[in-house]
């Protein structure tokens, strides 16, 4: 990288150039990458597997706020919310494309910052940046990837598998990310209304964490595979539980019962949620960005998973004409609605 | 589509809705779509072929402005301009995922023409939107899609086989879509100083449709194979023929002398060119967006191309040491030098 001793203008490299800067970095890590950075599109060949193709934008003032998201951190997370979507198809990721649009806000530091976390996380999930574009934008920051993956046909888990009477099952917990979320915005507003006051972020590293540099289950596929489960279906928690299981009952043309008491939630998430005068559950129910994967398994899998730490079952499978419903633990019945981005938009 | 009778406002489908409203027209054209929009991924099958992937990011106020720019021609051109990079590897375009970030200033029906665009050009060029992503922007639209294609390995071309003494040749003509956005700048200039002026277009459709409207080109894989032509070399003309001769020059390490009275120019193009006091060579060098593909044959094969009215010899290849150069009309050698983005950069 360049030394970190002033601001390198963009205009200074140009298109060409910076891209040229940004890609010497990348170093090429799967057979399959046949051709990678520097000719009209990346080649590649997966011989006899299916590919798996996934993509996801992020906007500057929508998903992220560079007030307090590090721009390494926002490139690990880009990199893994995509990555993510490949292992919700119990697929493995290999290459990814990543487009960015930045203003001359930005520094070439800057946007090496931003490469620096993409690329650590291309290391982690052992993917190949393949290709991109890079170009200006007349005001925030925008990054598109999109996401490559390989899987034997018969290995593939889509979201409209799941059968009546399957156990609905959700890998780590749920809420944090979104708790995180509050955090930083609780402390951001503290520092607007009096500067120089020191962000307090002591002491909740896990949400941060959740929220600033979540990570993708690549250790789910394999696991499943070593305990000789295979899902019925599956997806991952990018918009909220609520939304996630409405779509595998939707597209499954199911209902499902959800037990509120089953839904698991780190200590340090709940008691966050708490001083903020929000329900935990809600959190997990509606917050996002958690990038667990939530599935559905054949009842009969259930002693293969019933030991594992990281996998809890929260529900299962009903009639469609029961409704998606959450159980609470009063033992009240509510329906399931989604949030999405709607709620973004009403901001 | 909903009937044109008034705005309807994003906020009112919300996210889920959107993507439902605007993919309900997608119809799978190709037996390689296993899976398309819906999962968290898309499946392609290309069984024994290898895949070829390129990605491009279009930026409101950078790459269109859309008080000129109708939102259905924009919508084509996304795709034209990525299927280009498709076939500038001799593959056939097959998938597209399509990301597009937009702010509430546009209406669910501008959505809708946008998409329109993008279908109707999904269907010319036989390619299956396999997903995507669409979010809020606090800002511009900016529109990211990534384009999937499939050859033979044997059939690819890339950027750095070009061989000393191979010739090269373009298809089409160059320069009039820069000519077009002079025309369409100059008429907007004159309606923001005089509201209420019409434009001036009449008699100018090719040099616009060039720049609205263009499309990539689809028939000359199909072409160069009926000739029994393989090109050693070929790149499709997005920044401008001198960028991209540079490109082929450098990744094939090779000198190249260009000829500008070759250069193919459309004479509404030439035309313009001079009533705006340009060059109609530099409108060709460093204009860009023609979409032509600019490759390199054996000498060998010149046969067999030269009755061809679509295919123009323009240059040939030299050693390293000679250069890249234009050899002007008045006979005089000129390095050429490429100009990408900082122009827009520096703007």
């Amino acid at each position: 990288m360049l030394e970190n001793t002033g601001r390198t203008e963009l205009s200074s490299l140009g298109e060409f150039g910076l891209i040229k800067h940004l890609t010497q970095f990348i170093e090429v890590k799967n057979e399959s990458t046949v051709k990678g950075v520097g000719d009209d599109a990346a080649v590649i060949n997966y011989k006899n597997k299916q590919m798996v193709v996934s993509t996801d934008m992020l906007v500057e003032g929508v998903h992220f706020d560079l007030m307090y998201v590090p721009l390494k951190h926002l490139g690990y997370k880009a990199v893994s919310v995509n990555v993510s979507d490949i292992f919700a198809m119990n697929a493995i990721p290999r290459q990814i494309t990543v487009s960015i649009a930045v203003s001359n806000r930005f520094s070439v530091e800057a946007v090496e910052e931003l490469y620096a976390g993409m690329i650590t996380a291309c290391n982690k999930y052992k993917v190949d940046i393949v290709g991109g574009d890079t170009t200006t934008s007349k005001s925030g920051l925008v990054i598109s990837i999109t996401a490559i993956g390989e899987a034997d046909a018969e290995e593939l888990i889509y979201r409209d598998g799941a059968k009546e009477g399957d156990l609905l099952c959700v890998t780590g917990d749920l809420g944090a990310a979104y708790v995180g979320l509050q955090l930083l915005e609780r402390e951001k507003k503290i520092f607007l209304e009096t500067p120089g006051v020191q962000p307090d972020l002591d002491g909740h590293d896990y949400i941060l964490q959740r929220q600033l540099k979540p990570e993708a289950r690549k250790d789910i596929p394999v696991l499943l595979k070593k305990l000789e489960v295979k899902p019925t279906s599956m997806i991952d928690v990018s918009d909220g539980l609520a939304s996630e299981i409405l779509h595998i009952s939707t597209q499954s043309e199911l209902g499902c019962s959800l037990y509120e008491e089953k839904i698991p939630i780190d200590p340090s998430a709940y008691n966050m949620a708490r001083e903020f005068n929000l329900d935990p559950t809600v959190c997990a129910l509606s917050g996002g960005e958690d990038y667990e994967l939530l599935f559905t398994i054949d009842p009969a899998d259930y002693p293969k998973i019933k030991a594992n730490p990281d996998i809890t079952v929260i529900g299962h499978m009903t009639n469609k004409k029961e409704g998606v419903n959450l159980i609470t633990k009063g033992g009240t019945t509510h329906p399931i609605t989604a949030q999405g981005w709607d709620s973004l938009l009403n901001k």
